[in-house]
């Protein structure tokens, strides 16, 4: 029995009402939140997007069928509400935005009535998420919910203002493009016009803003959504959203300035936090090297230390061993974890082992001095007592070794330090620290491959001065590329792009393309490149795990409105679903192998 | 032979250089225009995004080595430069915003060098199409095409910025759904996790933007690509750009309301122009009858005329023929056109013909008052000059007639009215008149299928005084339904939902829907719709059209950075391509029929 609102126009949202509108006839719509009925009054608490306002149907006020029909009220019902703003006459709701008054009804329409909704409307809702996601329209109705994605419409409106004042163009890019054989999965779009062909959708707009760069649009940016058909880890989408930018005539040190006044413009609009500018820069190396990761989380010490010279001479097979071969020892001080019990060592012991480790050599340094170690036995004194002073341990320390090559080394000492932090609740997700990662390897070696792959793309600038080691040590060669991470998430990455082509086939010949297979894959952008173009750089901020980070959420997922899941279905609309004979047909296309879905 | 940047800092774009900086030290970069050598000093004009600078390199101002190396600059080089600025010594140049001044170089450096583009960067370039969308990037560098996607990203910005402080919420629904089998044709995504299984993409955000309403965001808005598979026309693109809203707790007037605010501000802030507000409204009805047209151009009259009445009793069995059948005749009046010559108005008649008449009638009013006319000799003379009284006609008149059911009448006539205003010279793209139609009616009836199918969508809003013949005759319902037009074009509609499940029931019921039917297409939109829905009604624009318009263009081809061509292909990227048999290998699919593309 839904009635129409046709004669009503609302005049406020609920929690836009407070004491100054006492006095006022208004008029609200929205849902029910709760209603109570006590000693013949009906309190009913009415809520939209702004919050909640309480409703008051009282015998003389109102009149007897208008509080009937409030006694009948359930949860999720749409009313619209004409009434008198009035202070509360008992103590106000301090919880409450709109404490302070309540509305004395004069009229009350029911627009929309509601079945028992599967689970109520709340803030931290202990539903499960699937059911949630299921039903995402009524899980989209709580409150932290909206607040989040409230949030992330607000990040992107102040983004873009940002970027229009400082003179960037918002261009649109193709989403239908050619598929590149080079990075992560794409997702396939068949043609129908010309059959067996392919459209891909964009892992990002890379090769359409460098275009742009070289069409002379001097400053781009673009809130574009991204593709890859991956398999999903917690904090992925088969579909995210970049900010992403390009500039024209600049280096790194103005992509960086420009970005680092928009994170504190987002910060200081959204959080009202101050990024304290500039944002601290360190190399790869040494963000390697102090935190065995490239986007170190720096809201916390406990770096590593590298021991390989104090253990160099010491008859501990697995530390010499790793020295012989090239690799380093190195280790973490986890203060005041000197009392772990054995078994919670133990689980860290195989944590490591998770991360490629062959094992974790550990000390735990008692309160009494003494030190419990699970390779003390081939140390000499001396030796222990230098590494303990090496790696600055106190009493009721707990020291944990990795010895390895260093990039198995550095990863399982960073992935530990992470662990470690979180079992020392050492992470406060309302302090943010930023930090500018620069000078990324240009190259990394694939082992499968037998080759050298680019760390970012083919179209990154070496720096300057590495330059002259292309040939004889390219490992050697830096980048002229930048992440920016944030609580130990890279939140953001790019780099300069190579605009001479001399040094675009110097890189092509490097990673083993002949001329032939870079125009192939890349020649509509190499043919670009021969009708001058400006030296340009870019960055994108991956802007799902931006808000996630601003909203103080562990999933992306609180961030999107309609997010996909683990095996990249929607449980909403159960999408990919089964299509039409004939729709295959059109395409020329036919199923080889299927997979019922699991229901 | 590129020479690096490293050390400058471009200080201004070239076009902002004026008078004022006269004296004044900087640095500019940009591409060469061309380069004059004349009596010993070189000019160049540099280009950037902003417009073009004179450079003017002369003995004793600059040395040698610089005029030499400027000598042997060529069109596209890209160039930084740094100089004083100075007030031109001979005339100025008119035509340049720059034109009184000119840059005297100090340093050149040649950052990029280019072979002679394909054609050269200039406005209104007489290069073919498919030559320039092949080398688009270089297309885009003409300063028509860099106006036009420059305005293009101020409207979005102006409208982001309107709709925001409106307070609506920009949020993003994905991109990858469900297939739904009405509609037109969708984009296919095979899923590789769940075999035999396709996404689709998008034709537009509707049944997202419904349950987000439903989710209490009350007002949402997106600038949303949308993919539709179909075979192209001059003006439609595979994929399309719609500003999107919906809003919740509002009226058609509502929508209306914010709607033309919204279209003032941008042709005011883009182009200057005040449109008047309020937009004048017109029924579907009216502007059949009026324009033959439900997006009628209204910036010149030639108005459809009703005779039936006139010629009721004539003998001519063409106008007899078709009033017995239930049809109607009517007719235009070409002012001043009574003079045309016998072959151009046997061309209108097959032009007619190709809208569905059977023939046209005309009567050429000569400049002496006499007429010559294709039925004259089946009508009496004072029927004839009763026609001619009821179509106004003047000495010089051309009064041309279509008879046949009103749907053939309608399209015959305002097909021929454009086509005239369009020989006329009728049509000012400077003059810019909006127009609302209204009351369309909600279903049309399908021949093919032999039942209704709504003419929206079926969540379209019945006018509520209709709903009494929604039984009896469907065909008379009206829907709250709005198109805005501009200038002959739509270039936006929506309408206020259904939100009371029994209308919406019988809305199915109606369009022959079983309910297991209408549950298995919608079946997520009508689960959601049990939980409290508030009344709401919602808009869309083509973005691309409406920008195209604004920006006096024939194709929506000029204001995309990078459109497809009729064969839904991309003639710079050669997308859609041949993938690897590993890629469809994964997705479990086949091709069963291929077609080799033509190069």
């Amino acid at each position: 029995m839904a009635e129409s609102m046709q004669g009503l126009k609302r005049t406020h949202r609920c929690a836009e009402l407070s004491a100054a509108n006492v006095g006022e006839t208004v008029t609200i719509m929205g849902w029910v939140q709760k209603n109570r009925n006590k000693g013949g009054l009906v309190f009913v608490d009415v809520r939209d997007r702004s919050g909640i306002i309480q409703v008051v149907f009282e015998e003389g006020k109102s009149d007897a069928e208008l509080i009937e029909k409030a006694a009948k009220l359930r949860a999720e019902f749409v009313v619209a509400i004409v009434g008198r703003v009035e202070k509360r006459s008992g103590a106000g709701n301090e919880k409450l935005a709109t404490g302070e008054i309540e509305v004395i009804p004069e009229q009350m329409r029911i627009l929309s009535e509601s079945e028992t909704p599967p689970f109520p409307i709340e803030e931290n809702s202990k539903t499960k998420e699937e059911v949630r996601l299921k039903y995402r329209y009524l899980d989209l109705r709580r409150p932290d919910l909206q607040r989040n994605l409230m949030m992330r419409s607000r990040v992107a409106t102040l983004t873009r203002q940002f970027l229009s004042e400082e003179g960037f163009c918002e261009i649109e890019t193709p989403v239908l493009i050619g598929s590149t054989p080079e990075g992560a999965r794409d997702y396939l779009v068949p043609s129908r016009i010309h059959q067996g062909n392919f459209y891909a959708l964009p892992q990002s707009p890379q090769l359409f803003k460098q275009l742009l760069m070289c069409a002379g649009y001097d400053r781009y940016f673009q809130i574009a959504k991204c593709f890859r058909d991956e398999d999903l880890r917690a904090d992925r989408q088969p579909e995210f959203t970049q900010i992403d930018m390009e500039l024209s005539f600049v280096d790194v040190d103005d992509v960086i300035e420009i970005n680092e006044r928009l994170l504190a413009k987002l910060f200081k609009e959204v959080l009202d936090i101050e990024v304290t500018l500039p944002i601290p820069r360190m190399t790869w190396q040494e963000a390697m090297d102090r935190f065995g990761s490239d986007k170190p989380d720096i809201r916390f010490g406990m770096e590593l230390h590298d021991v390989t010279e104090v253990v160099k001479d010491c008859e501990f097979a697995v530390f010499k061993g790793a020295i012989e071969n090239g690799g380093s020892v190195r280790g973490i001080n986890a203060k005041g974890q000197g009392g772990m019990p054995r078994k919670k060592i133990d689980k860290l012991v195989s944590f490591a082992k998770d991360y490629g480790a062959k094992g974790l050599a550990y000390i735990a340094v008692q309160e009494d001095g003494t030190a419990k170690s699970s390779f003390s036995k081939f140390m000499k004194d001396e030796e222990m007592s230098a590494l303990m002073t090496a790696m600055g341990a106190d009493k009721g320390d707990l020291l944990l070794f990795a010895a390895d090559k260093n990039t198995v080394v550095w990863d399982v000492l960073g992935a530990l330090r992470l662990e470690l932090a979180r079992q020392m609740e050492l992470l406060d997700k309302s302090e943010y620290k930023f930090l500018w990662v620069t000078e990324f390897p240009l190259l990394e070696w694939n082992e499968e491959q037998n080759r050298y792959t680019a760390k970012h793309h083919p179209f990154t600038m070496p720096m300057e001065e590495d330059l002259v080691y292309i040939d004889s040590e390219p490992g050697r060669v830096r980048a002229k590329a930048y992440d920016i991470v944030l609580n130990g998430n890279e939140i953001g990455g790019g780099s300069v792009r190579i605009f001479n082509p001399e040094i675009q086939s110097k890189m092509f010949e490097v990673l083993g393309f002949t001329p032939e297979q870079a125009n192939e894959q890349f020649g509509f952008l190499l043919t670009a490149f021969k009708y001058g173009v400006p030296p340009h750089a870019g960055l994108a901020y991956g802007l799902d795990r931006l808000v996630m980070l601003m909203a103080k959420e562990d999933s992306i997922r609180d961030v999107i409105a309609f997010p996909k899941v683990k095996d990249a279905s929607d449980l909403m609309t159960e999408a990919p679903t089964a299509v039409d004979k004939k729709q295959l047909e059109e395409l020329g296309l036919s199923i080889v192998r299927e997979k019922v879905k699991q229901e």
